[in-house]
């Protein structure tokens, strides 16, 4: 026990990455009923090698799809308990043809693995074992409480998962929740995403007459469905794109001058964003750079919309009926429900003459943020810093991750996502690969963050 | 010749309904080219009928597609010239399970004659046949120079038809143009339609970002190509449905005193309307009535837009493309190509940022109008009154007819729409029929409008 996690991670990494190969070619695609029994497979590979690295308490719960695995190590007398979320399961591999190596026989070349899962998410997985076993072959145990939970369905929804965590709360008390599975948002520069977007979302139906009209006959004698929703939809907002709903803004949670400034010094391209895009300028809420519009503004958005004639030409129609989905994307602290009373409100304020208008809801989803200052959130940054030797980037993301809103939802605890993927690293698409650079200073930086979350005093 | 024309066409009624039950049965289905040999009877059948009725210069046009029949009677020196203009083409029958007797085999029953074409336009063309013939019958001669031209191509809009009167602008040469081709507003009310709206038309294309976008990553940021068209859109009109485009209405003829009389004589029952077209209210330009809204004022009407993702349920998707299709019916003096320009500029004048907008016209049509108090209008209105013995209802249609457009492009002459349908009467449907009463009360408004016509100084 003379060496230190660092060497000895550095010593047994060829052994490290055979091990990795070995899980990689499980190949445990969780969409498709044909790989049922290699989704079982993986899920008993971790469960194999959680013992081996004296995990205690290993089990797989079967659940009405795929299996979750569990392990836990609570003999951190007095010092916080960390529950590490990941997933064993992977995408499907379509269009195979694309691939430079088979999916499942994975291949390291330029410095880096190739094969699916690699970086989503069996790679990020596999270095927390790798971690646990650094620590424990050097310090002889580890320095805080760790439950491990990974399941076998992120990739079709997790669909069992909420479930199985509102009825096994106890099992799964934390302080701390860790999940690696994002990424960094540019290579060499550790990124933690601290906060989320949240969701709430409506269809609108507008119905004029019976049926479609002619135009010519009945045009200007009775309100067209299209005109009434156009009318409807522009109310929603201003010229600049602010939101005009009645109280939409009010309970948003302003930036603090530390996290403006930890944006800034982002020094984000946004005309390089631009030219991406290929749009003639960027848009948006005045006074916001287009990382807080994007992150931290909360936004209406029309996502499609219908009416009328759609084919070649000319049709001369005054349509009967005219849709529209409308999805907003929400930010701490706005409250979906409470934000889809305020759209409904809108609407009836903003009811077009001559028409009837229906309001059908989507699914919600509360937004997500774990506080910039929380010592958790600061702690990982420090763990990134000792190893990468560059500032961590603080973002947040405009997406929502459903299963981050659940965990928060059901268990109440701080959520800090510490990922290890890059950016182009095709995670979802064809030659999925991860950079070995990331594999090794990613354990690195886990050995060192629970080292420092031993520290911290969540009570 | 002692006899009237009244009696004559008394006397002769059921040999009248015979002729005419055997045009009806030449299946002349301009649509369909294995009618192609029963339009070509038609004609023919036309042919010899215009020569038994002494009409003289009797031809048949061949053009690219159906031929036109074409026949005058030049003998009433220093009187008017009328130019009459039918179509002995019919439409489809199908659904032919809806028959309840045959399309072309007619029968008469409840005071009616069932058969494709009883209606449109056979039994009107004949009628204008069968009133020469009792003039000539009973007087003698006719009081009026009379020319016919009876094309085989309305049904199918009219391909050859403008060519061929730019090509014979001499021999069509008139002072009044007569079409019976329309209708009555409703039984017992004989009706003249003195003007038509045009139409101008164009598509508007947004473009956004090269892609459509996820809405969490981007929304906020960019501008959704939805929310740009639909703030253009909504431009157009104010919150009454008045059009806001600049100079839009500023051609417009305002309506005579007597013409706003002569509508509100209609006693339109507006709240039948409204409970025919099902809406909450009927919606429009405020201080104008219903038929004034459809027949006199210019409109603005979306016919169908799309943007997104339009399937069901949910997509968080941040379109990148919006598309609408816009006609305008506009009214006397409105000039297509002028309005276009307007719209051209608002749409510039109301480009929403962040996005390219596109705009591709459609075809136009000019808008058409024989005044209320020309002497050829008021003489119909009194033929009519002659024989139904109630006032004519003057009204205007909100459609458009693309011939009458083409003739008063080209002629430069009065037109006189005197129908003799009535709105029921299913043409272009199963069960095609014409009322007896207005066959015979039809030929005698006919009779009596050329001798009035005969009175008139169209110098």
């Amino acid at each position: 026990m003379e060496q230190n996690f660092q060497q000895y991670l550095n010593h047994h990494r060829n052994s490290h990455l055979e091990q990795l190969k070995e899980f990689l070619k499980i190949p445990s695609i969780s969409a498709l009923s044909e790989h049922k029994e290699d989704v079982k497979t993986a899920a008993e590979w971790l469960k194999t090698e959680l013992s081996k690295i004296r995990m205690e308490n290993v089990q797989i719960f079967e659940t009405d799809g795929h299996p979750i695995v569990y392990a836990d190590w609570l003999h951190a007398e007095g010092k916080p308990t960390v529950l590490i979320y990941g997933h064993y399961d992977v995408q499907p591999v379509d269009p195979i043809d694309l691939w430079e190596t088979p999916p499942f026989e994975p291949s390291i070349r330029d410095g880096k693995i190739f094969a699916r899962g690699a970086s989503d998410d069996k790679g990020q997985v596999f270095m927390h074992l790798k971690a646990v076993e650094a620590l424990f072959e050097t310090v002889g145990r580890l320095p805080i409480n760790l439950k491990f939970i990974i399941e076998g369905e992120e990739e079709i929804g997790s669909p069992n998962l909420p479930r199985f965590v509102e009825e096994h709360r106890d099992l799964l008390k934390a302080d701390l929740l860790v999940i690696s599975d994002t990424g960094m948002i540019e290579k060499g520069k550790p990124t933690i995403c601290y906060g989320l977007r949240g969701l709430c979302g409506l269809q609108i139906d507008v119905k004029g007459a019976k049926t479609d009209l002619h135009s010519g006959q009945y045009g200007g004698g009775v309100q067209n469905a299209a005109h009434a929703l156009v009318q409807l939809l522009a109310s929603f907002h201003d010229k600049d794109g602010k939101v005009t709903v009645e109280g939409f803004y009010d309970q948003v949670l302003p930036l603090t001058d530390e996290e403006k400034e930890a944006f800034r010094s982002l020094n984000t391209d946004e005309e390089q964003i631009r030219q991406e895009l290929g749009v003639p300028e960027l848009f948006g809420e005045k006074g916001f750079s287009f990382n807080e519009r994007t992150w931290v503004r909360p936004t209406l958005e029309i996502n499609g919309m219908a009416s009328g004639f759609q084919g070649e030409g000319i049709k001369t129609v005054l349509p009967s009926e005219a849709t529209a989905k409308i999805t907003c994307r929400l930010v701490p602290n706005q409250d979906p429900s409470e934000i889809y009373e305020l759209l409904v409100k809108h609407i009836e304020a903003n009811k077009p003459a001559g028409v009837t208008v229906s309001v059908t809801p989507f699914d919600k989803g509360t937004p997500f943020l774990t506080p910039f200052d929380h010592p958790a959130i600061q702690a990982a940054g420090r763990a990134y810093e000792k190893v990468y030797g560059v500032k961590t980037a603080f973002t947040r993301s405009g997406g929502s991750i459903p299963i981050v809103a659940d965990f928060d939802r059901i268990l109440r605890i701080p959520v800090v996502l510490m990922g290890f993927g890059l950016p182009n690293e095709n995670f979802h698409a064809p030659n999925e690969h991860f950079h070995l650079e990331n594999f090794e200073k990613g354990m690195e930086t886990i050995c060192h963050y629970w080292q420092d979350v031993s520290t911290l005093d969540f009570r």
